[in-house]
Formats: structure tokens, C-alpha cells, sequence
């Protein structure tokens, strides 16, 4: 029999809830009862749909779909080479401004170096700048926060060279944080060449150093997210896959799993999953929690999964806590198996400003 | 008639002498002569040959070949993803390591964000980096030099943004330096769609804002650089032709002119091409001087040159002042229209270290 605990519930900066645009692969509704039955209260839904959250209509399209959501959410901006005088009025419905420096799924793609100057000009001090920045692309969007006296948020952070790179630049005083993700901590490109195209993702994979040294500086990383990328088995076993993977309902099975191994502290899971989100992304939920067993022995098993997508590369993983409920704001909406909230239960976070 | 003056001769941080690898293109010997009718007492090579300069026998090879040299010389180190190991030895006997991050002519290029890193590391501290950074690698180019405290040097800055990043970069305390080329200051895209291949080299000319931002932003930039990279005019008019144009000869002329027409003082023009790059790169000659005749009337004509491709992006250009006579440690190398010093006049510049 395992032990049940009760946590905070998570705050997860990074899914891709596919709606609208790619509601075959997700929607608010399963994207954000799959964050639920994950133990998450509430999701930051990034910009790249099919049209990109790139403009006030597409915003508005957003808002509209996320009316179904049964947990809280909020939305990241997608700065492009174009919009950077709809900084003000983007960033008082957003939580922050993505800016994919280096290309992934998605239209959305700034790499010019003038039009990312202007992004970081005009984007606002005190609001975060999220960006997918692989290789020397971290670097320079390092470098842009500091010379433009923005915060820079790295997404994903995945190799060696560059968690390294963010901590000498944190200990120089950069405004910088980062994330991690349950996928660059537990697997390597060893399981994505078993994987085949459902361990792809960006960015990739990184070999066993690139994830030890992940684990080796914890201290450095601010944040988890799962970066939960849903696409349909089809589309990932077709000749073109794209990249990503779910991750809302592995990720706190697996973190629990390695705290009960030692590999980090439950104080410290807890302040990569909740405390750090809340605080830096100004998100307040009272009364969110999360309860857990413990002790369990259990197999993560994608066709048990909320999300639309139903599989996982995290698939026959061993794992030694299940999610039993979750609350959001003293209503019990995820329990005993299922969502207990009607669609439209999630609320917008609003920002204390 | 004239006015004759005397200046200190120039010392150009920035040439590509082809020599070996490419000596249809130019020699030590056609080069440094070149520099010398150019008015400048000494070149700092460049490590892009055919094999490159990126491991001690190439380097070797590279000294012999410049033992023709009429002009003192410097040479830069090459840096790869595969010899950071190397960078103590070839500290000793360069002036600096030159790392190609975008790229150019020729076989070097570092764009690994890791290999980058272990090329910083290793490279003594108190000696430049020089950087062929185009876009957003000039940015992660400026941090990596903060992140691991070692000295940049932003080569051919041609951007409006990139100058204005450097500026913001050098009031923060960064350690790093720049240098802007003749043919960025004075040409713009117009220009290479007139000149057709003749006007291509990497950066590229920019347009007319980014030509006056370089002008506006004369106090941020450290130094005066030709880049002076011959090919053939065969070469350049091929269906393939290579990047880079040649540079020595017209330097001054063109920047004694921009004086005479009020756009920079004499004093800041002989900072940029002798105070500077003599300070930052330790090169000490004393008796080094030009004799320049300024208020002539002249036209660029790439068939009197000394460099052995005798043609010039400038062709035709009207300039104001020419190159009478450049002495070298208290002699007269070049006068009357001709080299008058022997073939290993050149000294190899030493640093007082």
C-alpha cells in the first residue's frame, strides 16, 4: 500500500494545448484535463497555432477556445519579425512573450537579428521573454535581456555547455531563468533512437552527460515544464513526424519517482513545480493542491491518459506515485479516475499588477 | 598642388595574404607590399588559407611564407572545434585567435555552441578573440567573451543594430572591442548591385542607414580594418565567386578624404588606424610613418595597384589624398611609386609580454 501526501498543485509554463488550430490533436478541454489528472492547477499555453498567437484576432480566437478549460491557464505571446508594436496591448492579456529563435513546430520564427532586437526593446521590463533558443541561440538571447534589460526565460534546457553558460550568467547577476523538462531528465538519445520518431522532440534528446549534468544543476534551473506538445500517433509514426511529445501526466509520477530515489529533495520538486511558477510568473491559486501516492509500483501506460494524443515516450516506464486528486481553488476536480469540474471550470490566471 | 603631411603609419588588424594556399590571389610578398603602398608598417594575417592556420604546422608553413614579407606582420590563430587544446602554443606565436562563426571564404567555421565554449576557455585571457560573427552570433559572440572573461573583438561590424549593441555592450563593462571596414563605411547594397561580384564579401554591404549608423557610432568602434581579401578578378567574375574584396591601398586615401569633407577628425581617423590597433594589439615600430599628400584631385584605379589582383570595389571613386611615401622603422619602404626595401624587411610583431 503507498502513503498519500498532499502537495501543492502544479504550475506548468510550457504545454501546447493545440487549440485552436489543431484541436485533432488537443483541445482545452483535454489538454487541460490532462494537466488535472497530472496534478496541475493551472497551464501557460504557448503561442504557436495554426494561425499563431501572433495577433490581437488571434488572441481573441484563443481567449474564445479556452473558455472550455476545467483547470486555470494563461497565455504566452508570439513576438514575431512584425509585431513588436503590439507589445503593450499583447502583454496585458499574456503572461510573457515567446520568441522561437531557432525553429521547431510552428510558423513562428525569429531569428533575424534586428527584428529580435526589437522584440526585446519593446516587450516590457518586468514581463518574461520565454524563448526556444538551441545552440548559440541561448547565448544571444542571454545577451539581448542583458543589453536591453529584459527577463530572459529559457525554455527546455537540454545540453551540458549551455546550463553551464546560464549558471556563470546567473552568477554575474543576469536577469535569467530556465526550465527543464521531464523528457531531458530522464531520457537521453540512447531512448530516442529506440523510440523512433515518438522521441523526437526540440530540442532533441541529449546524450547521458547532457542529462547528468541536467541532474548536477538542479540549484541553476528555476522551473519544471513538461513542454507537453501533443500530436496524433499518426502524425508522429507518418513520414514527417513532427516534434514533441506529451508530458502533462508523466511528470510528476516520474519527479516523485526520483525523489523517492534520492535524486533531489521533495522541498526542492515542489519548488521547481509550483513554488518557482507562481512566484516568477505571478500566478496565486489558493487552496490548489495535489494529492498523491507514494510507495506504489506502477507502469505509466499512455492509453490511460486525458490527453487526446494517448500515448507517451515515457510509455512502460517503472514509476512510484500516482496523482489521486487534484483540487483547484477548494473544488475537487480531478479524483477517483476522472475530471469532476464541467468545462469552463478553469479560470484565466490574472497577474497581481 | 598638394599639401604634404606626415602620419603615423597604419596597422591594419584585419588582411587575408593567401599566402599559403592561394598565392594567385596575393603573397606575402604582393600583400605586404600592397600594405605598404597603402601607408600601412603592418598587417595582421588572417588564418582562413587553404589548408587553415589551425594547427602548428600549417602555422609553421605560414611563417616561412611570410619571411618575403616587406611590411611587419602579425598572424591570427585559427580556432575549430577541434583544437582548443592547441590554444596555448598558438598563443605564443599569434597575436590572437580568430574565430569564424558565421560563415565566410574558406574552411574554418565553429557554429557548435560547445565547441565554442571550449575554444573561450582555453584562450588566454588577456589576448583578443577576434570573431567572424554575422547576425545573432554577434550577440552570443559578446557573451561568451563576458561569461568566461576573455577579450572579443567584433570583426567588420555593418549593421545599424549591431553597432548599437556594441555600444550598449561597452557601456555595461564588456570587454570587447570592434573594428569597421572601409568599403561598410563608404559603400551600401546600391553599390554591390552596381558592382555585381566585385561588391559581394561577407558581411555584405548594408544599406544607407546602416552605412550612417557606422558613421553616427564612429566612438564605439576601436579600429579601422581593411579585411583586405583579394581573388582574382577571373575569380570574382566566375559563376561561383568567392566573398571579398581588397582594401590596403585605398584605406587611407578614402578615409583622408572623409576628413577633408568634415566627417571625421584627422585625429580620430589616426586613432583608428595606427593608436588603436597599436594599443589593443601591443605593436610597438617606432620611425614608422606615411607621407600623405592631401587637397589632390584623384581617382581610385584598381591598375596601379600593388596587390596582385589590381582591381577595387572603389574603381573610379573620387578621393582627395594619396600615399606618398611609408617608412618602417626609420626607413623608406615604399616612395617614387615603389617598394624600396627587399623582400624580408618585414619584422614579425612581438608583443612586449
Amino acid at each position: 500500500m503507498g502513503k498519500r501526501i498532499q502537495l501543492p498543485a502544479g504550475i506548468d509554463p510550457h504545454v501546447h494545448l493545440r487549440d485552436p488550430g489543431g484541436t485533432h490533436k488537443e483541445t482545452f478541454l483535454t489538454g487541460t484535463a490532462a494537466a488535472l489528472a497530472g496534478g496541475y492547477s493551472c497551464v501557460l499555453d504557448m503561442p504557436n497555432n495554426q494561425p499563431p498567437i501572433a495577433d490581437l484576432e488571434a488572441l481573441s480566437a484563443k481567449e474564445r477556445a479556452a473558455a472550455a478549460a476545467v483547470c486555470d491557464y494563461g497565455f504566452w505571446w508570439g513576438g514575431t519579425a512584425a509585431n513588436a508594436d503590439l507589445a503593450p496591448q499583447a502583454a496585458a492579456r499574456c503572461v510573457g512573450m515567446k520568441v522561437y529563435m531557432t525553429h521547431t513546430y510552428g510558423p513562428l520564427l525569429v531569428d533575424d537579428a534586428p527584428a529580435l532586437v526589437r522584440l526585446f526593446q519593446a516587450w516590457p521590463a518586468g514581463r518574461p521573454i520565454a524563448v526556444h533558443a538551441e545552440g548559440s541561440a541561448t547565448l544571444a538571447a542571454i545577451l539581448l535581456g542583458q543589453l536591453y534589460g529584459k527577463w530572459v526565460h529559457i525554455c527546455h534546457v537540454s545540453e551540458a555547455w549551455q546550463i553551464a553558460a546560464i549558471r556563470r550568467a546567473k552568477e554575474q547577476g543576469f536577469r535569467v531563468t530556465c526550465e527543464v523538462t521531464p523528457h531531458h531528465l530522464f531520457l537521453t538519445e540512447d531512448d530516442a533512437r529506440a523510440l523512433g520518431s515518438l522521441g523526437q522532440m526540440r530540442p532533441p534528446l541529449g546524450t547521458a552527460a547532457d542529462r547528468q549534468a541536467l541532474w548536477d544543476n538542479l540549484d541553476v534551473i528555476d522551473v519544471l515544464a513538461t513542454d507537453h506538445a501533443p500530436h496524433t500517433l499518426e502524425e508522429k509514426r507518418s513520414a514527417n513526424p513532427p516534434p514533441g511529445v506529451p508530458g502533462l501526466e508523466t511528470a510528476l509520477p516520474l519527479m516523485l519517482t526520483a525523489v523517492a530515489e534520492g535524486r533531489l529533495t521533495l522541498e526542492r520538486l515542489v519548488a521547481l513545480y509550483h513554488d518557482a511558477p507562481a512566484r516568477l510568473f505571478g500566478i496565486s491559486a489558493p487552496d490548489s493542491f495535489v494529492v498523491v501516492e507514494t510507495g506504489v509500483r506502477a507502469a505509466i501506460r499512455g492509453d490511460t491518459l486525458q490527453t487526446k494524443c494517448r500515448w507517451t515516450p515515457f510509455e512502460g516506464m517503472a514509476v512510484g506515485a500516482r496523482v489521486l486528486e487534484t483540487w483547484v481553488r477548494g473544488t475537487r476536480a480531478w479524483g477517483d479516475g476522472r475530471i469532476l469540474v464541467a468545462p469552463g471550470f478553469g479560470q484565466r490566471v490574472r497577474r497581481g499588477e
